[in-house]
């Protein structure tokens, strides 16, 4: 069965839901489309630290409300090193937060939104295929319980994330890079040790503490990248995080392991980010691993200016769609950058394997003018919150 | 023949001339031993630019006045790349600048203030060997034309550079980092072709200007290290420069090559700087590659250092002899992480060899980040002119 919209847009995280329900609110048609099942997606955990800017520009598309009511601001964390916790205070240098905010709780919002909105979204489907993304008129086909299905479409908005299909269908290359470093994602029902964020750069490796709720908090440990879980029991656990966390009067509290998932540190960035009328948005265009917290904000980005950009061209205005890809990716390369940079402060005193001594004394280096210089200070705030109006 | 003093300095560059000078004034007797002849060292060309803070630790102890009153200051330097001039103003940002002074006029300057001040130098004196370094009486043995010398002394001032024997007697750890890049360094007999200094990142590889005199400019090259200056004939040298230096409105200006030289960019660190009674100032202790002209403004900082540690050391306080390696090394690391951030910006973008190119990416987008926000400009001038007062 074939139907038609302006815009087919394959994948409901983010990237893809922000897609949707900015265009449904700029009067422009489109169709969502979802391998996965609106249950999956509402309860599948990721990233939770949103910048400012991207709150504010999902506001001001009214996809906000339910955020800005509950989510807690953070504006500062701390670094506990050599037993001692230095705190940095972000929002003072910059006037501005992190929304904390579970990404679920995001995606959740933004289907009922989006539903509630009138929005036509289809969840489950399966086989997806591109066609004719290089003619005005490109079709997605896919199937779904009633049978294959062709959406012929204007453009195609991939938002299907790293291990997609749109992507496949760009062509251009692909830029990668390996930390060679694994995290351990941890949830445990314990309450938080700290207010907000701890970063602990240790001999035995990096370690986090972040406060979720008053029975929930998430820590990381550094781990070999490919472990596996199974190699981190509960006791291992909590020894590791009390010798790299831990400092005088600032215990680490235990409690069960809820979640226990390693992490590959890992990026790419996929150029250009667009064929045609296929447009990349999010972790289909590019990942950046977590380190620095950046990659959902940069999904965000990554919607706000395909939406904007869509609307020119039916305005008459083909200039933003053109520069799409350069406008993006001004800004995911700002965030790949300090993602390495801060990557070197977390990892680089790590002993276990041995670390090149002259690197390690670079990062603390960086880290002892981090905290000593207001300068230095000031330069990582801006770009930690992603404030640069213009990068 | 058996002498003795306070201090023997043993090395006459700016370390042990800052040295020799500053104990001088201050009231402790020191003696000065080179190997070289003082014409020698009167003509070697080395580094060029000082720090306003280097320059008001010499003025502080009257070591400035020629400095002060004829070497040009800059406040700037101008970025090339893409055919573009993208001038960057430091002075505005710090109220500091730089003063251009050839080190070979500031050893002149310092040479001539302590022999005029009456103090005691040897030069031309060989086989030096230290003795008895972790006693409270050291020596330094060595010969000159009367023959074997022996100079018992309180402490030695180990200032004989990267060649140079006392760094052996510390033992301790030293540590190094090689860039794998070479700079071929130039002077030609040409006008200036721009005010000061250009930095040209380009696919061919970097390339810089210095102007210095109305008729003398240097140049440098990046090329494969342990390069053969042979492989950089006139026509080679100019061609390389008009391409990776030049743009519209900006042609260089050409002139005869008198000097060549391929320097390999490499940095090492020696922890500690001192063993008993031997204390390490400059490049016996840290040689930083020179891509952000550190290497001289270290020496003096050391040279500060030492002396007034040395100083308090006879009026009773040790506490700053047994500090002076974290004291020194602090900035020490600062400029070595700062040299190699400088270096990917300088260094990633070349494609022979073919670079890493999300490496190449990341280098793109710091450039990018410093010409485009305040708060980074801001952070990057301060430590270029290293002005906080505290690393």
């Amino acid at each position: 069965m074939a139907t038609s919209t302006r815009v087919a847009v394959v994948g409901a995280g983010p990237a893809g839901l922000a897609v949707a329900n900015i265009l449904s609110r700029k009067g422009i048609d489109c169709v969502l489309l979802e391998e996965q099942s609106r249950g999956y997606i509402e309860q599948r955990p990721r990233a939770g630290f949103i910048e400012e800017w991207a709150v504010r520009g999902l506001e001001q598309h009214g996809l906000a409300d339910r955020l800005l009511g509950s989510a807690p601001r953070h504006g500062g964390f701390e670094f506990r090193f050599e037993g001692a916790r230095h705190p940095f205070d972000y929002a003072e240098l910059t006037g501005q937060h992190h929304f904390v905010y579970p990404q679920q709780l995001l995606v959740t919002d933004l289907v009922a939104q989006y539903v509630d909105g009138g929005g036509e979204v289809a969840f489950g489907v399966q086989d997806v295929t591109l066609h004719g993304i290089e003619s005005e008129r490109p079709a997605v086909e896919y199937r779904d319980g009633a049978g294959e299905r062709r959406l012929e479409c204007d453009f195609v908005a991939g938002c299907d994330g790293a291990q997609g299909v749109t992507r496949t269908y760009v062509g251009g290359r692909v830029l990668r890079h390996d930390y060679g470093i694994g995290w351990l994602a941890l949830l445990a029902e314990a309450p938080p040790s700290a207010d907000g964020v701890v970063f602990g750069i240790h001999p035995r490796g990096f370690a986090a503490h972040m406060a979720r709720t008053p029975t929930v908090t998430r820590f990381y440990l550094q781990c070999p990248p490919g472990d596996d879980e199974d190699n981190w029991p509960h006791e291992r656990v909590w020894a590791e995080l009390h010798e790299r966390l831990g400092v005088p009067g600032g215990a680490i509290a235990e409690g069960p392991l809820i979640e226990k998932r390693v992490l590959d540190m890992h990026n790419y960035v996929t150029e250009p980010m667009a064929r045609g009328r296929l447009f990349l948005a999010g972790e289909s265009a590019h990942l950046v691993a977590p380190i620095a917290a950046k990659g959902l904000n940069l999904a965000l980005h990554d919607a706000f200016h395909l939406t904007d950009a869509i609307e020119a061209h039916y305005s008459g205005d083909d200039g933003p769609l053109a520069r799409y890809t350069e406008t993006c990716l001004a800004r995911v390369w700002q965030y790949q950058e300090f993602s390495q940079w801060l990557s070197d402060i977390f990892h680089s005193s790590t002993t276990d394997p041995p670390p090149d001594p002259f690197r390690a004394r670079l990062a603390q280096a960086r880290l002892r003018r981090l905290l000593g210089s207001r300068a230095a200070a000031a330069a990582f705030a801006e770009i930690y919150l992603g404030k640069a109006a213009d990068f």
